[in-house]
């Protein structure tokens, strides 16, 4: 059950850490095609973000053999709620314990999902501090406006795949104390997905069934636009490119945000996404359920989602070496 | 001093009373041209709603001799949280006891702030339920979209104005546990203006120095809109109607609001806004400080901030019947 | 082939009238969904209009037995250019002769397309003069911004459906002086579709292939919007109104068209649409030829087209009672 | 008088030639700032142009030794055409004559206006064919879309100063045949400004009152975007550019453009903008006439225009060597 008292511990989702087996095409991809600028370097990853994130960086880039996440992170609201989280996670029995060499921030507890996604919470972060020539000329900004390609804004939320959508989010509430908006219940009584939140945005992270019932897997990564309008010219920017649009522009009936679902070349599914003046105020919200019967509406304005929507993650299937549904 | 540790007990701003000398025509202003819903009527009151408003209300307009704001009010987190707020109202000598029979939620503590603007804290409330034919076609929206007016989607924040905007910041932080996150300082030292957030919209509260050194008034309320698009037609919307735009549709430096400020019929300043993407995700912000050079060089874009706005407020001046700055 | 010389006989696509078997939700559909405002009635008819067609109407709706399109006209760029083009439509054997009597415009000379479409053309018209309640703020617009719905700004282009689009493409170019701005070309050479302007839109009409081979059938009529945003609106607004959204909002590839297209309660196809700042300026444009394999790749951004945007047409053809192809 | 029978002999502005004294600081501003794509380069000027201009450019920047305007052009709608219009210009004793081996276009006739402005009329012309690497996706599409800067689409029109709007007015209708859409008039009878065009645009060309009386300069060039976004972003590149905004953005009463004035670094006005869906489209639309009484209202939302506006153009005036008013 849904605590009646939320919980503030974390702050909001950080940053998540993309693999993929073309760096070099997925680097110009982020940079050329999504506007994200490139922080640092370092072994075989690539630190990005978008020019209103205020941290070092929301995307870690990491050559790897198949495309996927790393990780994710959230930040903690304070060193207390974090010291109360990972009392919590330990005792849970999902911790890997204490990093502390990481780029952009401080020690970071890691632990895993039930479902096997690495995750890391932390506190201690470095502030983006632009060089000279990307200093904003408005001061309440994080770095100057790149005015190229899509121009993604900040990191707005991401969405796993689970062969246990009920059990993740057992999790999220319980352990994370993260508290469901929204979320969709099949006629058998089963989750199909959930979006939870620790903040007012409407969601930071969300998560859906695994058609292959497979562990750990990554659906994807959201960057937030300024309008739909730039969502629109995003779609023209990702054509000129060949990048691969999946679905969109449209609008989700869930959660109501405008979407563009894009595959970034080394695989990995990116949407950038405007949700206009929505927000979650209320603090005593309950979930909104979705119905089997209402999903198969199809999105808000009546498009049919396509297939692999509902099944391609990553890694790819046939990439993937771990458990999957009997 | 900012707290380090950020105060949750404060949800989000709720609501706010404005009075007018012209209740009919201010209704028809807020009906028509914002495109707002009535949602009661109770004595000499009407309450009004944005369409995705989750509440009974964010505007109850009441007729009244002069123009102004009755009182405005913020929810809390829980009722923990609540009796948290209280006690320190409270001990803060600033209570005025508990209002039991108000429309639209809970019994409610009323106070003043320091400079006698009043105010109410609650956390039960009415979750709106729309009669059949406003029952939006999405059932995670508040109410049906209107196609009327401006179509203002919920309420955004309010603007005060004060003899004594530090004295003001020091309420608001350490006795409502409210963060600053953009500030003007002048030459002098002194404080001219504050905005500051309980959660995180980048403010729901924001106060000025007050031109006349008058106590207690009012500078503005705003509702939000989903794009600046929609800003600029409400605009358009605004001309037909002959009311008066005071200034905008421009983007203001601080903050970065895409804003629009109008003289609704009973006197009262109201602003539609957008905000694209911006939020205030961390945890730990500190103050933009604006200096008195850079509020000079006027808002984002050049424009020079029209003279009225930094002088007009209501009650106007001339029925202020209360102490001014010597 | 496309005249070297442009014809500026006709000025642009005047009205169109649609036949609805259901009057009064057809007209709702276009005053409260749409926005348009009633000019007057005549018979079984009512006229209407965006808030910035300058004419009497732009639509005039009449009661019938079955949806479908009574006929559409285009305006004259002069009395001189209307008896040319009179001339050369006798000439070819398609004219019906003059009507006098019609509401909003002056002698019309009624004629058919080889395919059986209704058209007339004439010059003397009604400007529209609004009455004291809708008369605008600004004196270059037609009307009063309506704030309602979806407030269609002026009519854009019609598309029809035809047994022969190469036939209707001569006579359009040849009868009419239009020009070919765009056209499908299928692999057997055979022309699937064509866009003619007779301004510097890049269409005001377009006829595509009819999948029964059926006469002088009807696709859809387009009224324009000032911006894209505007049209996911649109989409919203039908959604709240329960009117069917066939397809859409999405980009064409051809013509790049933002669309939005919906189906009136009488059964007509509608769309909404935004162009942005494309225009036909060149004179001497050369006619863009999609072929077959191009038109697979579905609409601008990869949405594959509906069946039915490539088989519904009005009258529905159970209730067509023409030829059909053998 | 404006004639009751429309010319359709010039097709469209096609391009102008600026002249700066800052050739770099300019090039980089039309590059970088505006998102312009360079075509080619011969002696001290560069040839750039908007992502959908289907000429061979629509600029030619020209370093000299003041700002100004080299010349600019319109491109007639078919060789006869051409030839008609040349004759007249000849009998008006205009005339300089043809140039032969301009860049990008055929033989042009060369001559001014009464004003002293020079203009050019043509009718051969290069087509765009961009290089591999700039091709666009959608064959209907001059160029890939440049996703850099503001990214301004097409040439829209251009603005002159005059010392005589009457006589630039009876010289626009009168002998290149372009109609009058809306002008001022000021209490005196006297012509303040005009707003002429050859097509559906609402304007190619404005002419407005030369505040110093001086003979033949220049106010402002202007390109077109796709949205009101759009120019609201533009205004966000300008300021992290440090490119000096005069005014806006915000929406004319006259002409109802949404606009946003800029000053090039080599010290001339530039405009980018967007008119939404409006269009002149009547072929025998009279001029609206603006008063002054309406003109002291301001712009469309009641911004008072910037002083400048009225008075700045180029060359400088203290750089201008020519006649002025006594």
């Amino acid at each position: 059950m849904q605590p009646t008292v939320r919980s503030f511990d974390l702050a909001h989702l950080a940053h998540l850490e993309l693999l993929t087996p073309k760096p070099e095409e997925s680097l110009a991809f982020f940079v050329n095609v999504l506007g994200m600028t490139e922080t640092t370097r370092r072994g075989d990853s690539v630190y990005l973000r978008g020019w209103d994130d205020y941290e070092h960086h929301t995307l870690k880039l990491t050559a790897a053999a198949a495309a996927g996440m790393g990780h994710f992170a959230f930040r903690a609201s304070s060193p207390e709620a974090l010291a109360r989280r990972v009392a919590i996670i330990e005792a849970a029995g999902l911790g890997r314990g204490w990093v502390e060499d990481e780029v952009g921030h401080g020690p970071a507890y890691a632990f895993t999902t039930p479902d096997g996604h690495k995750m890391e919470v932390y506190y201690e972060t470095e502030w983006y501090t632009p060089p000279p020539e990307l200093k904003p000329s408005l001061k309440n900004q994080a770095m100057r406006y790149p005015a190229r390609g899509a121009n993604v804004r900040r990191l707005d939320h991401l969405n796993l795949l689970t062969s246990d959508v009920a059990g993740l989010r057992a999790f999220m509430e319980d352990v994370l104390g993260l508290r469901t908006t929204e979320m969709i219940q099949l006629d058998s009584g089963a989750l199909a997905g959930a979006w939870v939140t620790s903040n007012n945005k409407t969601y930071d992270v969300a998560f859906t069934a695994d058609h292959y019932g497979a562990h750990g897997r990554f659906h994807h990564a959201t960057w937030a636009l300024d309008s739909k309008d730039e969502v629109l010219r995003a779609a023209d920017i990702c054509l000129e490119h060949g990048i691969k649009i999946e679905t969109g522009p449209h609008k989700h009936a869930v959660q109501q945000t405008f979407f563009l679902y894009l595959i970034e070349p080394g695989g990995n599914r990116i949407e950038v996404d405007n949700a206009g003046a929505r927000l979650m105020l209320a603090p005593d919200w309950q979930p909104v359920v979705w119905t089997e019967t209402e999903r198969k509406k199809g999105q808000a304005w009546g498009l049919k989602t396509v297939e692999s929507f509902h099944t391609y993650g990553t890694p790819p299937i046939e990439d993937y070496a771990g458990p999957r549904k009997p």
